[in-house]
C-alpha cells in the first residue's frame, strides 16, 4: 500500500491521485495542510527535508518527493507513460516545463489570491506572476493546435502535471479565454476514463480568490 | 549528429555539454548568447516557442528542450541513469528539485549578479534569493552527509544536473563555506572520467559578480 501525503486542494498533490485513481491502484492519503505549517513540523521534515508536499511514502518506509517523479514511478509499464526513449524524453521536457515555466506562476498566483490575506504584500507579485503565466498557457496552445496530448500520441502523465493547474488558472486571474486548444484538451483530460476533479478551495481561499479579480 | 544550441556559462546548458564530453559522443555546439536577446528571435523560437537555451536538435529537425529532459534521453541505456524504477524516480526527483526549488534561486542570484547593471531593481531581489537559495543547499548537505551521489550508487545525471549551478553558487553570493558535505561532492564530480568545467563568466559579467558580494 502507497501512502500520500498531501494538501487536497494542492495541484501538485492533486496530480497523484488522479494517477493512482485512473490507474485504479489502492492508496492511503494523509492530509497535510501545507498553508498552515503542516509541512514545517519536525515530523513532516523528517519526511521530506524540503517540507514540501506531496510525500510519497511506501510500506517499508522508503520515500519519494517530487510530484513528477511520483508520477514516473507509478506511470512505469502502464499506459500512462509510453514511447521510445525520445518520446519518453519528451513527455518529460514537458513535464520539466510545467516545474519551471507554468507552476511557479500559474500555480502562485492562484497562491496568493487565495491562500495570503487581500492586503498582503506578496499581491504586487500577481502582475508580473500573470504575464509569466500567459507566456506558458502561450507555449501549451501552439503544442496543442497540432497535437491531442502532451504525453505522445495519448493521454499520459504530461498532461496529468500541466492539467493540475491549468484548470485553476482563473483562480490566480489568468483567464482562459484565449486559449480555444487548451480549453478543448482540459474537456478531453475530464473525459478521460475514471478522472477525479480536484476538490474547490475551502471557503476562506474561495472568497480571496472571488474578491482578487 | 547532434545538434546543441546553447550559451557556454549558463549551467543548464552546460549540463549538456559535461554529459555529452563523458559519453564521448560527437556533437555540434552553436553558441546562443540569451543574455543578448538571442533566444527571442523569430528563428529561435521556431526552435523552443519558451525561448530557452539549450536546445537540442536531431539530423532530421526533431526537436528537444528543458536540459534535464536532454539529459535523460542522452543517458538512457549508459551508466549515467541506471538502477530500478523506484533508483530512476529517486534520480528525477533529485532534478525536479533541482528546477523547482534550486536553480530559481542559485542559478538566478548568479545571473541577476552578472548579467543585470550594478544598478538594477531586480539586486533587491538578492536577500530572498540567497535565502532560498541556502535552503535548498541544505537540502543537498543532508542528503551527502549519508550518500555519495544523487544519482543512486555511482555518479549520474542527478548530480550533473545539480553540479552545474552549485559550482559557481559563490557568483551569487552564495558561499558554500558552511557545506563540506557538498564542497566534497563538488571535488568528487570534478574527478570523474572526461569531466570538463564550465569557462568562466565573459568579463564584463566577472566584473559585476566581484562587485555583488
Amino acid at each position: 500500500m502507497i501512502t500520500v501525503y498531501g494538501y487536497s486542494v494542492s495541484g501538485n498533490c492533486h496530480k497523484v491521485r488522479l494517477l493512482l485513481e485512473q490507474l485504479g491502484r489502492a492508496y492511503r492519503w494523509i492530509e497535510v495542510d501545507s498553508s498552515r505549517g503542516e509541512t514545517r513540523t519536525p515530523e513532516f521534515l523528517a519526511r521530506n527535508p524540503n517540507g514540501k508536499v506531496p510525500v510519497l511514502e511506501r510500506d517499508d518506509g522508503r520515500i519519494l518527493t517530487e510530484s513528477n517523479a511520483m508520477l514516473y514511478w507509478l506511470a512505469e509499464d502502464t499506459p500512462y507513460f509510453v514511447g521510445d526513449a525520445w518520446q519518453r524524453a519528451q513527455t518529460l521536457s514537458w513535464m520539466f516545463f510545467e516545474q519551471y515555466s507554468h507552476e511557479p506562476c500559474v500555480a502562485v498566483a492562484r497562491f496568493v489570491c487565495g491562500w495570503t490575506p487581500l492586503d498582503s504584500p506578496r499581491r504586487a507579485e500577481l502582475p508580473r506572476l500573470r504575464e509569466r503565466g500567459h507566456q506558458a498557457l502561450a507555449v501549451m496552445e501552439r503544442h496543442l493546435r497540432a497535437h491531442a496530448w502532451f504525453s505522445g500520441a495519448d493521454y499520459g502523465i504530461a498532461d496529468i502535471a500541466l492539467f493540475a493547474y491549468t484548470d485553476v488558472a482563473d483562480h490566480g486571474g489568468i483567464a482562459l479565454d484565449t486559449y480555444p486548444a487548451i480549453r478543448a484538451w482540459l474537456a478531453r483530460v475530464r473525459a478521460t476514463p475514471r478522472f477525479v476533479p480536484m476538490p474547490p478551495p475551502p471557503a476562506e481561499a474561495a472568497a480571496r480568490i472571488a474578491q482578487s479579480a
